[in-house]
This record gives structure tokens, C-alpha cells and sequence, in this order.
């Protein structure tokens, strides 16, 4: 898919009130926009970027289910990441008033919801002339997001596809953010603003900590036992989390990071909406809900319960040793729902 | 129950090989110690004193059911602990010869394994002079503790009650482990290593995550609910989490912590005994196993797999909406299995 970088230039106004002159928005297709295309927009997670290739590999691109030469294939990097779109990593133009000794946003970065992030979204979609979307999926955060849009804007979606997410954070999913979020604030390199390194030491132990949410008891114990029987201190799961904090702070920075977990617990489909139940009866794509049986941090209930308030839903499970992780991994299993449901 | 410190003035050497010159030990005892009477030996967790009074005040004390008048109860703080024994924050007398801005050993202290708690324990029960104990229990590490004493000197007991624990740290529970530890390192205050408060904000990003596992989804489902229903960002799970942090950062240091946190890493009752199922087989007491149903740090499956394992024992399930808290909460619960089961 090729990369594209949109310069938006209006003033921005995030749902918290502050205003910024303008955004990028990065964003990836996988052909050329035209209109006899289906549409398929694809909403990233939380650490991912706006290339599906690279992280849905076996289920976007050539000759794949979401084949990017036969449909017109869209995702947008979240407003608040690092991988183009505007976020605390971008450079801030009024930083020198500040007396920063970085030219970046940093914590001065607005704060960012789903529904920001979602606006972002809609301004790619004007920008390319697309009026219908045939199709919007996403996992996680991913699902929150077209979840919000097809919420929002209810004609404008055939099918909306939710796989493990929810209508309202739960209290279980704030409190593993702000575990995370604690973390990132211990290392006092974070506040210190000195550089987009800052709070690096605090992100690895909140992707370790992230993880664990991701995951399942069951999956460790098969992919992170003790080989040893004789150790006098476990060791192999230790190195795993170092490992997997190290790979993130390689590739992330724990500003955006922070931003994006406070974007999590943005999430309520019914903030002004008169309610969770009441906002989820304004969708009028037909929605597919699905759950992963062994998710902690996003219960199968929460998915049926999507399911049962959406008029036009049905739900599907699928099975996992991943846990939440499965959203990612068992592309198989949502490529056969979709292949049942999806007419087109 | 009554506190004593009693002054080890041998060497003591770790299972890391590492000896110290002495150790206080501390430990608190419900009445006079007399050979008519049976002797209970409580195992405490984590972050818990020698005084179950205070954390079990429901099950231990004059008239409940583990009456401090009616038998001899004792209960001794883990080794490591900063609740009397010595550990981390313990005086160091070499730490003058060490260049450190303290007289504390902090991360000079020896690492300390779930073998080296017990052994710190047999101390106490020869000191006493006691023969036979009646009944050992105890909870997740305490668990641990009762378990591995109960193979080291496997004619020393009549019962022995493992609630919520297992015969081996899974890769799960050291993966929550090292996150703890990750984000108390994050804080450079904990290297640094000037006073006890070294870590401070480390260990309350700890103790978040710790909770996390210690509780469960519906838990914080009931206590956490957000209230108001149109907040742009989810607020109560994170003063909770907050405060929880801190709570523990007023009465526990992160040294401490990092130690005993480590120590729970150390737990396999198979090292250099032929494996885990050798190692239960030599258990001779009565064995009482109790799972907690939405444990989800030690799940009902390993306390089964003991039961399983441990010739003469029993596996009961108890429910809870607290997750591996419920070894705390469910007194009541854990009182009518031993009602039940120990005939004195």
C-alpha cells in the first residue's frame, strides 16, 4: 500500500476544547480511489500504523480477502500516533514561545478521543471524494473507531465489522491504562520533556504490563515455560517482557503512547448521545460483532452485548491461545466470517 | 497477637550462596506456647505482617475460629519484608565500607527465595521449641511458604491448607512479576539507591498492575463503575489505582518489594528435588487445596494439579467476585471447609 501524507491546514478543534492550526493526517491506500470500487476502510490499534500489509499481512493485499488491487483498501494512522498523523511527537510551530528545549508537542499535544481521532478520519474521506464505504473494520481501538463513525455517520457504512472491542471502556480497561500510564509517569524522564526519548524505561514496562492484557494465562504457559527445572529465579518470561518493551520503545515513543491510552478511556459511544444503548440504535450498518473466547481485556460479553443493542447485528466468536492478541493473529477465522456474511 | 523480634546471631546464608552474619526475625505469637496445646502457623502474603490479626481479623483472634487463646498461634514475617525481619531496609553494619549514602542494604541485601522464608521460619519454631505443628496455612506466598515446608519436614505437620498458590511460579505470574519490576526500575530514584523512598513511584505503578492480577474484570466492573455517563475521559479505575499505589507506597518500600517480588519468581518446590510431582509426593500432611474460581494469577487448575499430586489431599472451590483477593476476603467461606475437614 502507498503512503500518503494529508496537510490539513484549517484549525483543528479537539473535543476537549483546544484548537490547533492544522493537522497532518497519514494515511495508506492500496490502489487508486474510483468510484466503482468498493470502499474498505480499515482502523488500526493502538501501537500499528496505516499499513495494513504490514500487520494483517496474511489478510490485506494482493490476491488476499481485502485484495488491494480489486477494492480501493483505506486505513488513516490515528490523530495522537507517531506514524505521521499529528501527536505529541509532531513539531509544535509556537515550541520556542514555550522555552522547551525540544521543538516537539510533547504533553503540550492536546489531548485526543476516539471521536477526535474519528474526525481526522473524516477529513481523509472528504478530501478524497469517497461517499460511500462499503465496508469498515478494525480490533481493539481499531474497533472503537468504526464503532464511533458508524455511529456518527450511519448511511455512510454496508457493513461495520467490530472485532474484540466495546461500546463504553470498562472500568478493567482504565485500570490496566492507568497502570500503564503510572508506569510511564514513575520514570521521571517523561515529564522532563527533553526529548522525544523521554519516559522511554516507563513505556517498556507499560508494553510489558499491556501485554499481559493482550494475552492469556494459557498462551504463557506454552510459549514462555521455564525450560530449566533446576532455576533458582525464573527467567525465561522476564527476558520475554524485556524483550517485547525494548521492541516497542524501539519503534514508539511514550508520548504518543501515553496520549493513545488516555484515547482509550475516551471511549463511550453515548457521551451526549442520551446513553450507550441509545447511541448504539443510531447504527444502520449491518454489524458484525466479534469476540475472542479467551480476551480478558475485552470479554466476549461485551461484544454480544454490541451485538444485541445494534438493530442489524449478529455476533461470532472466535477461539484463541492469544487472548485479546487474537484480533491480530487469527485472520483465518475473521476471514471466514466475513466470506459467510459479507455479500460482495 | 504479640510481636517479638528474635536476634539470629549465626550466619545465615542465602540459596543464592550469599551468607549474611545475622538475621532479626520477627514474629508474633497469639498467647504463652505450651505442648497441650495445638499449634497453628500462619504463612503470610506479600505485602501483609506477622499479625494476622490485623489481615485475616475475621478468621484469627479471641473467639473466631483460629482462637489466639485456645491454641498457639504464630505467625512470622517473610524474610525480605520490611515488617521487622530483615531484608532490604534492614542496617547494614557494612555499609560504611560500601560508599553509600545510606546505612541500609537496599540492593546489597542477599536475593531471597521462598526455601530462604522457610528456613528463616524453622529458626523461630526451634527457638520456640516446638515439636509438632497442628495446622500450617497460608495464601498465595504464604501458600508457597506452607507448601514448601510441608516437603522440607514433611512429619513436622498434621494439616496443611494452600489457598490460591501453586507447586511452581507460572510464566504468567512471573510475567506480572517482572512488569512490577520493570516499572520500579523505570523510576531512577530506585538505583539511585539514596534513602528507603528510592522507587516510590515505581512501586505504585506496581502495585497497580499487581492489583490487576489479584482482582477480576466483573470486580471492577461493581466497584469501579464510572459514574457520570457523558466524562470525555474514564476517571474512577484510575483514582483507585492511584490511590491504591499510594496506599501502599505510605506502609512498604519499593527495596522491599522488588525482593519479595523476586522471591515469588524462586517458588518451585521440584528444584533439585526431581521435578514438582517428586517434590508433592513427599507431602505427609493432611492437605487441604483451595481454589479460588476467578483467580485469575493462579487459576483453580494448578491448585488442582497439587491435590492431584500430594498424596492425602483434598481439593475444594471457593467463589468470589474478587479474583485472588478472595483468599482474603472469603473467610467465611475458607472457615467452613476447615470446620469441615480438621477433626480438633
Amino acid at each position: 500500500m502507498e503512503k500518503h501524507i494529508l496537510k490539513y491546514d484549517k484549525p483543528f478543534t479537539f473535543e476537549c476544547g483546544k484548537t490547533i492550526g492544522g493537522l497532518d493526517i497519514c494515511y495508506h491506500t492500496g490502489s487508486q480511489y474510483s468510484e466503482d470500487k468498493k470502499v474498505i476502510w480499515i482502523c488500526h490499534a493502538l501501537t500499528a500504523n496505516s499499513n495494513p500489509e504490514e500487520w494483517w499481512n496474511l489478510l490485506v493485499g494482493k490476491d488476499k480477502f481485502f485484495d488491494t488491487e480489486k477494492y480501493f483498501i483505506i486505513c488513516v494512522n490515528m490523530l495522537g500516533s507517531c506514524y505521521g498523523s499529528s501527536g505529541p511527537s509532531s513539531v509544535d510551530i509556537t515550541a520556542k514561545d514555550k522555552n522547551k528545549s525540544t521543538n516537539l508537542y510533547l504533553l503540550d499535544f492536546p489531548e485526543v478521543s476516539v471521536r477526535d481521532i474519528v474526525e481526522a478520519h473524516k477529513i481523509v474521506k472528504n478530501h478524497i471524494g469517497i461517499k460511500k464505504i462499503d465496508l469498515i473494520i478494525g480490533g481493539s481501538i481499531g474497533g472503537f473507531q468504526a464503532l464511533e463513525w458508524s455511529i456518527s455517520e450511519p448511511d455512510l457504512f454496508q457493513y461495520s465489522v467490530l472485532i474484540a472491542c466495546n461500546a463504553r471502556v470498562s472500568p478493567w480497561g482504565t485500570a490496566f491504562n492507568e497502570s500503564q500510564r503510572m508506569a510511564i509517569l514513575a520514570d521521571n524522564t517523561f515529564c522532563e520533556q527533553k526529548n522525544i526519548k523521554g519516559g522511554e524505561k516507563g513505556l517498556e514496562a507499560a508494553r510489558s504490563t499491556a501485554l499481559l492484557s493482550y494475552r492469556s494465562y494459557e498462551g504463557y504457559g506454552i510459549t514462555q515455560k521455564e525450560e530449566n527445572a533446576d532455576t533458582l529465579f525464573a527467567n525465561k518470561a522476564c527476558s520475554y517482557q524485556q524483550y517485547q518493551g525494548k521492541k516497542l520503545s524501539g519503534r514508539f515513543d511514550a508520548y504518543s503512547y501515553y496520549y493513545l491510552s488516555k484515547s482509550i478511556d475516551s471511549h463511550n459511544v453515548g457521551r451526549k448521545r442520551g446513553g450507550v444503548e441509545n447511541a448504539l440504535s443510531a447504527v444502520k450498518a449491518k454489524t458484525i460483532c466479534i469476540g475472542i473466547g479467551s480476551d480478558v481485556l475485552f470479554p466476549v460479553e461485551e461484544q454480544k452485548f454490541l451485538a444485541k443493542h445494534i438493530r442489524n447485528a449478529e455476533y461470532f466468536e472466535i477461539t484463541s491461545q492469544f487472548g485479546h492478541d487474537g484480533f491480530l493473529l487469527e485472520w483465518e477465522q475473521i476471514q471466514n466470517i466475513l466470506s459467510k456474511v459479507c455479500k460482495f
